[in-house]
Order: structure tokens, then C-alpha cells, then sequence
């Protein structure tokens, strides 16, 4: 069952490879069936190399599993309680790349100082909160998720599609599994390039203007960037 | 028309991608033909993977489409603008380069702290004023195109062949677009070795006399580096 | 005598290179067989691109050559420091890799700020102390295996598989040489890691609930990432 | 002439490539012929793609080309400067590598603060004086010699193979161009770990013992580092 987005979900596994977001077996992807609401989810712990698209496993919106003899991601309560909260989203992304994980470890969301994350992240990317002791001793990662989806309080997961995992790494998500990889190498630059510019100059300040004209230019009603969908 | 010209064009957006200077869809690169005054430019949002020569727009000094079925690149009247004020360029490269983007993030100059420096740009490499709220919500794109041509009053831009525009990123020109091209790689490896001395010594110096020693060893009349133009 | 095993320490030898932890020389890995105890190693100073797995040498535990005609790795009496101390560890790589290495030449130990770190590393991969005039005049390379060994009195060796020698490099081991290898890679990557959070906010806080959670997620009798071993 | 010698100082030039230390034209190789004292190098601003072994350009240690069509390196006074002053020498590179290069900018030597920059340099690896504006504006590539020659006055060149240029970048050298090459990697990569190590703790130390143990182990009468030479 849905071979055809099995074939997406893992060809995208393998993209975060190729963008060198992922080494070993540190990353998944997953994609959400917009008509059944089922999700097809990497399988824990295989090697990018060995994968194969009928590895993908696929779970219903409560974790249970429909189809396929692996173990889902252990990352897997994450993605749901994501897919749950926000029926908007199409795919979702883990990774622990290098600087978006090094903004996760310091606990830091990640600013809006330049026109490159205003492209693609509406103001701030956030990070979370430390997570309690009942939430770290229960069921972590579904609680994870709900960490992520409290602190989305009053943002637009849409105009602001990832976040900083507190001491943890970045989840990205998008319409679908190709955007969410986008969003993830997108996150990934521009964490390297707000380290950099930090360390040049800790004072820094960006217009918020700027901010929003960035923003618009490629989002809303009023986009005009690239070219017309036919 | 200018098929040749848009060969040369498309060639230098695909070294962008080669030198590292450009994932996606994040920069551009035009040149202008010096007999009809005709730029050619890349298409707005298309793949380099995708990309052909035939893609390239042809645009007259204001703007309008001579030849195209695409979108010309967003930036386009930013390059526009460069060419009217500066009849002695020939060609203009746009991208979001990692540290020299960090530089223009943190609203800074690059000043001229070494040979390698000197040898391609005269002095800092400047950094453009924040722009107004007029600006931002006005032609933008056109507006930051004056921001930097304002910014070069009292400086060559022959001798100085890029600009960080701040909070967004380097622009560079040449007298072709792959002399463009060639200055977008030297600002990108000046910009990082830039970055890493201030790490190493804040409080670093350069005697500028040795600053005027290499720029005029490989520009001017008393120019001995390479060999001899036959 | 021991061909397979040679097979796989000339791999991983190599493997070293291939994930960009060692140039030239500098590195090396060995295995123990444990039937033997007998300690299969990478000759001294040879290049990877000129090395054959019948070029690994064979040692007992005291050091003595039991087969092979090239020196063994000037490091080889640190290694069997090692395996004489910890029974339990198969495998034993040293590399010059660059962020460990900074680590070590910079003399701190590197906290556990990150579930990457978790993961593999029981709480902070520890510095060794400075070197004794005696140490270093004397058995120089044994002495760097018995500092190792002091360094982990009170650490278990095998939940925390590496170690930093001060002013040198990174020494990492595992079940066998892969494992010991995998390990120099997630060393490498969390120093790298590490590294930047500190420089993004140097007050950094990690709760020690989670350390101990993603720790016992991949280790001892809870674990539940992966699939199940058949 | 010397069609051997030129093979080699081609290779080695390319190598500079290879090892990620030169982009463009950025640097350059001698080497010495022992019999003849008869200088190979580059020609000057020759592409390395286009380079052949025959475009290698012969001079002697006045600088007066000897053999070849092409103006030499226009670094050439340099490298002749050395060899005049040391005899012992074989080969010389130029680099604008990126970390030495950052230090050299930064105007301070790097220290000797790990094992991998003891195994191959004596103590810190100097940097040079800033220049006067005789040197400058006189017979410069010549006085950059003369200021590295001086620079070393009671250090041994043969025990500390490289310096850097302040404001410029580094110089290397070796028995013949091959080590040279091989000492322009080294000292790249020790500058990059020192520069991480400092920005990790600005207060590191290392023991001078640890220093002189591993340059001995690897130099001098004592050496056992590697395989006996045959």
C-alpha cells in the first residue's frame, strides 16, 4: 500500500544524506497520506545504504502499525503528535545537523537577522523548552512532540516550519516530504551563517521591515518570486 | 539573440554552484552586451539541475523583457542598476554565499587585513546603510540597487568589485560575467579567512602601505603579476 | 595466522580515512582476537594508499612481534595498555581528528550538552591530566595508556568509549574495530558540535534527566532503538 | 633541463590542489637542483588546469631565467632568498591556505600546543615582522625573503620547516618540494586545531617536555617513528 509515497519518503531519507545533514542512521523522514491519514515512516536504526523503499513503514495517526516488518523510527510519536496538531503539514523532518543541533544544544532559538532565513522562516526559529521530569521518565517521545506543539502557541506552523529541540536537534516540516528536506538544508545554512554572524558581531540588528518584505516577496497573496505555477 | 552572451550566462550560474557559492536557487548572474546595452539574466526560481542557455531573459536597461518566456531573476532591477550607474562593468553575480552573508548579517565592512585581500579588492569591502521604510515598501529591489550605488560614492567599483548588502548578502561584478564570477569566490574565501584572523586577534593591524604594494602589483600600469596579455 | 582478522583492521583502517578523520599517517587501529589475546595492528608510518591487509602486524600483550615484518604503530603500547586494563573492549583507533583534537590541545574534557553525545557517551567524554616528567622521559606511549586507564578509574569503560589525551588526540574503542571506529566518527562529530554551542551561548545547560534517558535508550536492558537483534 | 625536476615541482604544485590549499592561481612550488643550484618553479598566473610540466620555468639563485617562455612565479625573489640563505633546503610552497593564512592576518605565530604541530615543527611556528615602507616599496618579493631569513635568526629551519607571512600568508619548505607540499598540509591543519582550541579555551597550556618528546620521536638520532629506511 501506498508504494507510490513509500518511494517518496525514502528517496528523501536518502537526500538528507546527499545534503550532508545526516550521517550513520541520524535522521528521518515521514510523509502523511492526505486521503487514508496514515503516515509512511523510515524504519529504526537501518542503514541509509541497505534501505530500500519497501523498508518505509507505515502507522496509523496512534502509532500502530499497518503495514511493514520493521520498527518504525523510534523518533516515530514525534511526527504523529505533529501530523495530529497540525493538518496542514505534509511531511516532517529529524535530522542532528551541525549547527542547527549546536543552536539546539545551546538552547537558543535562532534570530531573524537576515533575508536568507526571511525567504523561508517567518521571524524567529524557535527552540524549546527543557522538558520535565514526567514528560523525560513518560512517553518521551510523543512528549517531544507535545513540547514542540506547546511552544507553537501563537505561531504559524505553516510561515515558520521548524524548530530547536532543546539540547536535542531541529524537526522541519512542509506540504510534503521533498519540502520538509528543503526546509531542513535551508535550516541547516542558516544556522551556520547566524553562528558566523554572531561571532563577527554579537550587536548585530536586522529592520524587521526587511523581515516581513523578505517574507512576503515569497509567501502570501502578494508573492512574486520565481516563476507563475501553470 | 545572444545566444552567445546567454551561453556565458548560463556557464557562470552553473560555476556559482561548482565554486560552493550557491545552493538551490540562491543566486544569480547577468551580463550586459556592450554593443546593444541588452542584459542577460537568469530566470527567477528555476533549478540549476533544470536549467538550459535558452532559459536566460533578455532585458533592456529598464526592465522590460526583450527576449523570454520565463520570469527573469527577482533581483533583476537591483542589477539594472548597477549597470546604468557604472557603464565600465560588464557583468554582475548575486548569492548568498556563507560568510561573506555572515558579514552582511552583522552589518560589517570587510576591512583589508591581508595580500589576498589586496590583490583583488581596494580597501574594505563596504557594507551597505539599513534601508528606509520608503525603500523597503517601495520598488525594493530597484531600491537596493541605489543603496549600493549611493554606498560606492567616493569609491571605484572597478577597484572595488563587491558590496555586502546588509542583512542580505554580497553582490560582485566584473568586467564579464566570469570576471564576476571569479570576484564572488575571492569575497566568499577573504570573507572566511576575514572572519577566522578577528577570532585568532581582535586587535589586529595591516600597514596600509601594503594594502596599495598588492593592489597596484596586479592592477594599474604597474602591473607585473602574470604574464604578459599578447 | 589471523587473515580475517587483519581483513577487518586494514577496513577500518582505511574507514578512517574515508569519514575524513586522519591524513597521511595519522592514525591507527587495532583488534584484539579473543580467543588469542593476541592484538592485530597498523605498522608504523605507512601510507593507506601503499597499505595491505598482510601488512598488519601481530602482537601479544607484552608487545612482543608474533608475525608481520613492518613495525607496529609507535601508539601500539598504549593500545595494549588498554586491552590488559579493559578485557571487554575488542577494538582500540587513535586519530588526530580535527575538533577531538581541538578539544585535547585546549585540555577540557567535553560535556554532555546533546543527545548525540548521549547516545554513545555516558555523561563527559573526559581530558586526561598532564603528563609527568617520569612519563614522558620514560615509556612514553605505554605511560599515555596507563594515564588513559587512571583517567577511568570510576568510569565504565565501555558506556563511555573514548577519551581525549591533553595536548594530543582522541583514543576511542568498542566491541570490535568498527564499533571502535563508528565511535571515533560520533567523537569527531559531537566535538564539533560541542564546540559551537559553547560559542553561541557559553552558559549552555543540559538536564541530566534526559543524558540519562537517551542513554539508556540505545544501552542496557530497556533499550529500544533499532530493530530487535535476530 | 632538469625535465625531472620540473615532473616533480608540476606534481607538487598540483598536489596544492588536491590537498584543498590552493584555489585559482594562489601558490606556488621550487625546488633546487643540488648539482646545478639551478631553480624549477611555477610560471606566474598560469591556471592549473592548463599548467604542463614543461611550462615550469629554470632560474638561477640571482633570479635570471635560465630556460622557459613564461615569466616566473612573481613570488620567485621569495623562494630564491631562502634557498640562498639555506643550503639545506630542497623545496619551497606558497600558499594563501585558509587557516595559516587567518593567522598570518591575525599577526601572531601559532604555538605549539599539540603533538601533531610537535611531530613536524620545533616550537611555535613564527610569524614576521610587519614590513618598513623601504621594504614595501623597494625590491618587495626580495625583502619578504629577507624578512623571513631574519625572522629566523636562532631558530633552525630545518626543525621548524615554515613561518607565516604577517598579513600575507604561509611559507613551507622541506629536504625537497614533495615534504614542502607535505608541511604546507601539516601546517594548514595545526592552524586550524589551534585556532579551534584557543576559541575553546584561551587559557590551554602544554607541557614543553610533551613538545620535545615528540619532536625527538620523530627527528634526530633517537627518531623511531616509521619503518627503518632502507
Amino acid at each position: 500500500m501506498l508504494e507510490s509515497l513509500k518511494e517518496k519518503v525514502f528517496k528523501a531519507n536518502l537526500d538528507l544524506v546527499r545534503h550532508g545533514l545526516v550521517i550513520f542512521t541520524w535522521g528521518n523522514v515521514s510523509a502523511i497520506d492526505p486521503d487514508t491519514r496514515l503516515v509512511v515512516i523510515k524504519p529504526s536504526g537501518v542503514s541509509y545504504e541497505e534501505m530500500k523503499p519497501e523498508d518505509m513503514v507505515v502507522v496509523d495517526l496512534d502509532g500502530t502499525i499497518v503495514e511493514g516488518d520493521l520498527n518504525p523510527s523510534s523518533d516515530t510519536p514525534t511526527h504523529l503528535a505533529l501530523y495530529r496538531a497540525w493538518p496542514e503539514i505534509g511531511g516532517v523532518v529529524h535530522t542532528h545537523s551541525t549547527y542547527a543541533t549546536a543552536w539546539a544544544q545551546a538552547g537558543r532559538g535562532i534570530p531573524a537577522i537576515g533575508t536568507t532565513h526571511a525567504d523561508y522562516f517567518h521571524n524567529e526559529i524557535p527552540c524549546t523548552e527543557d522538558m520535565s521530569e514526567q514528560e523525560v521518565k513518560g512517553a518521551y517521545e510523543l512528549e517531544t512532540g507535545n513540547v514542540i506543539v506547546r511552544r507553537f502557541e501563537g505561531i504559524n506552523p505553516v510561515h515558520t516550519p521548524g524548530v530547536l529541540v532543546k539540547n536535542h536537534g531541529p524537526f522541519t516540516w512542509g506540504k510534503d516530504c521533498a519540502e520538509a528536506v528543503h526546509n531542513a538544508v535551508v535550516l541547516e545554512q542558516v544556522a551556520k551563517m547566524s553562528c558566523l554572524a554572531y561571532a563577527i558581531n554579537p550587536d548585530l540588528t536586522m529592520n524587521s521591515l526587511l523581515v516581513e518584505k523578505h517574507f512576503s516577496r515569497k509567501h502570501g497573496p502578494g508573492a512574486y518570486y520565481g516563476q507563475k505555477k501553470k
